[in-house]
């Protein structure tokens, strides 16, 4: 799985630690199932624009600032 | 679908069309098919986070640049 996809998945698990939420939580707020938050965080799913706005908006951060903090975590993972 | 979709799409035909790319030279770039590209620039495809990045690079911009003129036409059109 690319780069981003595994970043993508450290920065939801970020952001919804700094909430507090549980997968459940953000499970439940996002529409989509725990198990499928569970492997989008371990970078095992690539998730599709619809499924990254749902996210986003679950996270309480627009799609493309939830894009960004993926972006400096993969450029991180390769320094 | 929903409109986060359908303004990428035109994100990604306003940017190609600036670089003054056409479909098959976007498609070359991102490694995908041309087809794909004109199902995604007329919204009826929600493209994986891999896809996201790949045509970011292709039209030479980060992903969440991308994904922020997305959410600027998605703006727009709902005004």
């Amino acid at each position: 799985m690319e780069t981003i996809t595994k970043a993508f998945g450290l920065a939801i698990q970020a952001r919804r630690q700094e909430l507090k939420l549980s997968q459940e939580d953000l499970a439940f707020r996002a529409a989509v199932h725990r198990t499928y938050i569970s492997q989008l965080e371990r970078g095992i799913k690539s998730p599709t624009l619809n499924v990254i706005a749902a996210l986003a908006e679950a996270l309480e951060l627009a799609p493309h600032q939830l894009i960004y903090r993926a972006e400096n975590l993969a450029q991180k993972s390769s320094e």
